[in-house]
């Protein structure tokens, strides 16, 4: 086990009819502005129990933040922050609502005179203004981690920052949000969670067994809630545990001491960035590809991850690992996720090249566990994922 | 799943050579009260790398601190505390030291005439003075949660308190530590992180599918490191993962929505109260007797964890439970811990009767997961365990 350092301050408030608690959590002077995302909280009835437990405080609203949050539209709310002297934000919603925020968080108390440099220059936020928040879509963790994802389209870039002082101070889970969710959005939750324990779990052994456990533990209840969640997404029970399992999936437990990948989002963000495909799709078209194409090096823990979370008992090393990833597909496409770009987008040709040059221009700084993927390999990897 | 909030906002500092790290973790004004046990800290070499990364502060020592904290002592580092402006508190120790260092985190800031009440009426702690540790025996988890346990000799009493303002600040873990530790106190860690485990899942089914996996997890992996650690505390591999184990025990997460049982622990910190036995032979003691009494109650869960952590496939739901409460028997005895209070006490007769006196006498609350163990339940658990 390598060397780990670990503190996360989040509260979480996790269950039903939770979202009341909310007026306690908020420092009672505070001018607050609640941010959302399209809308769908208006029609969920989130929307209402927000604004009243709202109620006595002095209130901004700001929705319309889009899935992959974009810059320019975050830009408009960094404006009225400053303008209204904001001084706590409130973010309700699924990830893309959380990361806005914690942009917003870093902005609000950036000093430097371009806010884009926070993303450009991977510029780390160790205070930002205090935010908390409601969690209506689960997927990505953001509710309990300090890491967030910012899209530019007029630049066609996704960028990623974060900071120890851009944890929530609490995030409010209530699992009944879930029941409303359409099933498009509860796969992409579930693919997502699942691909971010990968990407921590997904490497070379490192002598790190109860992280190993967890990881696998996550992935056993993933895969356990996944065709209940579809089938009944008021399933309370898979509910919880599919809210539950997405927050412990990127809250930073299962990546203490052990190497982590992560080339899979580095090359699924290109993917969103030039098609506008799902992120948790893009990780489904990216991840069977990536781990053919790096076997020899991930072949251990593909085979005990095969063992563990698949059962599967026979054959050499090789043949489990590479047995493993036939089941990690076939429970993709059992959520009716497509697992190859040309079922996205019939204007591929030239993608791996186009994405192995963006890494190079960025100037390239070598994927994977080792660091040591060139961009010759992202090519191979994303015309194997054609 | 039930409802459940969590915060555990303690800095964990996990690896080799990690203690020069305390430097750094102190407010720079603080006056520090360093406290630690019985000396063990000056034989393999941690007094000496926490006074170097003291150097500058102005440090008072307090050693001496027993196993099973004593109000008496510790009633001693008070006075000096409160005399001498103490701001800062340093426990370098196990669960015994970090527990003692607890109580004095309360009474330090505490208003009232009596600081025994804090036991006596469970009065809560939000504030504490604030303390951190560094860790040098792996067991009771005392490092990353906010309870704490104190005896006091004169009135044979081992009483809990807690609250959130009692988790550490920070908490530095070096497994480098385990090297130098006795069998014995390997044998006890282990059995103390194994037995906090089954009191938080050896329930009933209550659907937190996650907390399950990861409670099984944490116990498969003590079963993996155990005849590692046991047979070279040198093995790193084995005492890193026994360490991180031990805190993820009791850190708060695998009891997070679920029913919780601690009847193994009331009835135990009798037995030590009554005889000196070292806390995790208590347990083990008591822990098999309590398993087979309830058996009725706790089949599924017995069941589940003899699958899943035992392999344990033949027979029904009521014959895996038994062979589970067998096989946790044999581990605990491959540990050379033994099982029967006539094992260790030859004094034995009247026990039961006696303890489940001692519940009466304190105003009966109910022990177990229910809450509805009646006094001639203890008593013929207690019995069962002779």
């Amino acid at each position: 086990m390598k060397n780990f350092e670990f503190k996360n301050p989040t509260k979480i408030i996790f269950g039903k009819d939770t979202i009341p608690k909310l007026t306690k959590q908020l420092p009672t002077e505070a001018k607050i502005m609640m941010l959302y995302g399209g809308g769908s909280i208006k029609r969920n009835g989130v929307y209402e129990q927000v604004k009243s437990a709202l109620e006595g405080f002095e209130v901004i609203e700001f929705g319309g933040i889009p899935a992959n949050p974009e810059y320019d539209i975050l830009m408009d709310a960094l404006k009225i922050i400053k303008e209204e002297k904001v001084t706590f934000l409130l973010a309700v919603g699924g990830g893309s609502v959380i990361d806005g925020v914690k942009f917003l968080s870093a902005a609000a108390l950036y000093e430097g005179d371009e806010p884009w440099d926070i993303l450009a220059k991977s510029i780390r936020t160790y205070k930002g203004m205090p935010f908390g928040t409601v969690l209506t879509l689960p997927a990505t963790g953001s509710e309990m981690n300090s890491g967030s994802v910012i899209t530019r389209h007029s630049l066609k870039e996704k960028r990623t920052m974060g900071g120890p002082g851009l944890f929530p101070q609490f995030s409010i889970l209530d699992p009944q949000v879930v029941h409303s969710i359409p099933k498009r959005q509860l796969a992409n939750g579930i693919v997502d969670a699942y691909t971010h324990v990968l990407e921590q779990y997904m490497t070379y052994p490192a002598g790190a067994f109860l992280q190993d456990r967890i990881a696998e533990g996550i992935l056993q209840t993933l895969i356990e809630i996944a065709p209940r969640i579809i089938a009944d997404p008021t399933d309370y029970e898979a509910a919880s545990n599919f809210m539950w399992s997405c927050t412990m999936a990127l809250n930073g437990l299962i990546q203490l001491g052990v190497p982590t990948d992560w080339a899979v989002h580095m090359m699924g963000h290109e993917l969103t960035a030039l098609y506008g495909i799902d992120h948790a799709r893009t990780l489904a078209i990216i991840a069977p590809s990536h781990y053919r194409y790096n076997l020899e090096a991930k072949k251990e823990k593909l085979a005990q991850y095969g063992e563990r979370v698949w059962n599967i008992s026979e054959g050499t090393i090789e043949e489990k690992a590479k047995a493993a990833i036939v089941k990690t597909e076939e429970f993709l496409h059992s959520l009716d996720i497509k697992t190859t770009l040309k079922e996205y987008t019939e204007d591929y040709e030239g993608t791996a090249e186009t994405i192995a040059q963006r890494f190079v221009d960025r100037g390239w700084k070598g994927l994977g566990e080792h660091r040591t993927l060139a961009p010759e390999d992202v090519e191979k990897i994303v015309k194997m994922s054609y």
